[in-house]
């Protein structure tokens, strides 16, 4: 395909702001509407005014929840019955899962067997199937195809689609409802579903916004693509922040490349560092992915002075048996 | 003294609604008007419709942050120069240097050498001046002692004080004025500053509504005193819920006696249960004394089928790097 017809083919896959306002509406009874969350103490820390969007308060413990059940709830009824299907590192699956409980339909889970075993057992708990793979996209992407040909479901990508990006905007959204005046919105981006959806959501409100994507510096994938133009992937990342470890989408790069202010990266000492700073000063439990937005305001605070940033917390899922905090 | 004499002055001692109302605007400003939470996951595992109110995000992490900063900022200009001084385990420390910061004035606080050492460090970080004594009230009372004849300081006692009383009373008008419609409210109990202040504004606010102490089976004093209709403390009480290891003064035990419906008891392990439970699945973090109220419902949530309960949390000081959490 020539590069100006895939680009338009993408422009068509592109949400506007009505997609996501009809996606909130369509979530609006199934979804936690979270609060907001402020800390004097982060805030005379840093010299910003903070305001912590609490997604890690959302059904299943993320905002997955919120693009998994636009993305179920727009599927056809012949669609429907024929289930769903997914891989995922843990948050899309459970929220997948709840989705397709809620309508009364199927959903088979492929999930890399090295995920964090709360994340396992939340699937399991909603009922999905659960099929194990390798920890890497060959092997999820294999097993996957696997299960389609032999079921007909439906794939619900974790963040390469239209309706996912959608219900993923509402995060945003909310958070403008409730405080209008932010100048910036700090979101972590993996794959890029809710960067995607934060972008399109808060520049349509307010044009004037700045949105920036937070990755973990060792699962930089998002930031290397913006900088050269060019999507490249991460190749084996390890980061503590499970839930950064995919790479950016076409879809999501394009959209990204184009809304998006900038992508900030944090080494894993500043997530680790933002992620206790959470816990112990705001009484909140977020998980790694979380923290790494949280450490990029940190870790430049200065851009920031003075101003109003609105940080999504974008989930809470932690093994509390196996926790990361050690003595320094 | 004579009883009818002893109980005449108790009766000058007990709050009014007015007194509480007053507190609340003079500590306005200065406290955190916490939010309430709800959790659909343990609205259903119960079968009540359950209001957190999250003293756990109060400044210094506990709803002892209201009780002394209305001891501080009614006290006289006079009496203020010479200092404020008190022996606590940790919550109220933390509170009063704080209280005391903000007016500038000097703060001394007898701490048992076994307190948590986050509540330590975050009653050095205050500004205050600690003396540590043996855990015992015996030890902390003699060491208080010394200092108040050295300095002059006036003496905020953790609970057995009007102003804080009344300060700890705004908690339950504020989770009222949210939510009118509760049947009941479950606070912990430990020297009863919360509950007596908790059981003045519930019962002025709506005389229909239920008031329930909670406190550890191991550290039972209000329980046994409430029963018998006598005051009981406890004896060297061990228990996790370590912000509940005093007992009930005349003045909580009369206002306790005459306002609460009744107090129930927790094992230790329905306390780790239900703290496990909230970080879980509400992803805020509680400390064990808050976890008493949370396990006091769920081990009789019969009682409130399909009922309104609001439960305070207390505070969310825990130690980080040594939580209890156990592979069960």
């Amino acid at each position: 395909m020539p590069e100006d017809k895939i680009l338009s083919c993408l422009m068509q896959n592109i949400p506007t702001f009505k997609d996501i306002q009809r996606a909130h509406k369509l979530i609006g009874t199934y979804i936690h509407h979270t609060p907001v969350l402020t800390s004097s103490n982060i805030n005379s820390l840093t010299g910003v005014n903070v305001f912590f969007k609490c997604e890690n308060f959302q059904k299943v413990g993320a905002f997955k929840y919120r693009g998994a059940t636009n993305a179920v709830l727009t599927l056809t009824k012949e669609e429907a019955e024929k289930g769903v299907a997914t891989h995922s590192s843990g948050n899309h699956a459970a929220a997948l899962a709840l989705a397709a409980k809620n309508r009364g339909i199927k959903c088979h889970v492929v999930m890399p067997h090295t995920a964090p075993r709360p994340k396992i057992e939340a699937v399991r708990h909603y009922g999905a199937r659960i099929t194990f793979c390798e920890p890497n996209l060959k092997s999820r992407e294999e097993t996957l195809e696997g299960i389609v040909a032999q079921t007909g479901a439906a794939i619900i990508h974790p963040y390469d689609n239209f309706q996912v990006i959608c219900g993923q905007g509402t995060v945003a959204k909310e958070l403008l409802e409730k405080e209008p005046g932010l100048d910036a919105i700090l979101a972590p981006v993996g794959g890029g579903g809710l960067l995607s959806g934060t972008a399109l959501a808060a520049k349509s409100i307010n044009p004037q916004i700045k949105v920036y994507g937070c990755e973990p510096v060792n699962a930089d994938d998002a930031c290397r693509s913006f900088k050269t133009g060019n999507l490249i992937p991460s190749v084996n990342p390890k980061t503590i922040a499970d839930g950064l470890l995919t790479s950016l989408s076409e879809l999501t790069f394009t959209i990204i490349r184009n809304q998006v202010d900038d992508i900030f990266t944090v080494s894993e000492e500043s997530i680790l560092h933002a992620m206790f700073l959470v816990w112990q000063r705001m009484k909140i439990i977020i998980e790694p992915s979380s923290a790494v937005a949280v450490a990029a305001l940190i870790d430049n605070h200065g851009l920031f002075a003075g101003k109003r940033a609105g940080i999504i917390l974008s989930g809470g899922n932690v093994d509390l048996l196996n926790l990361p905090f050690r003595e320094e």
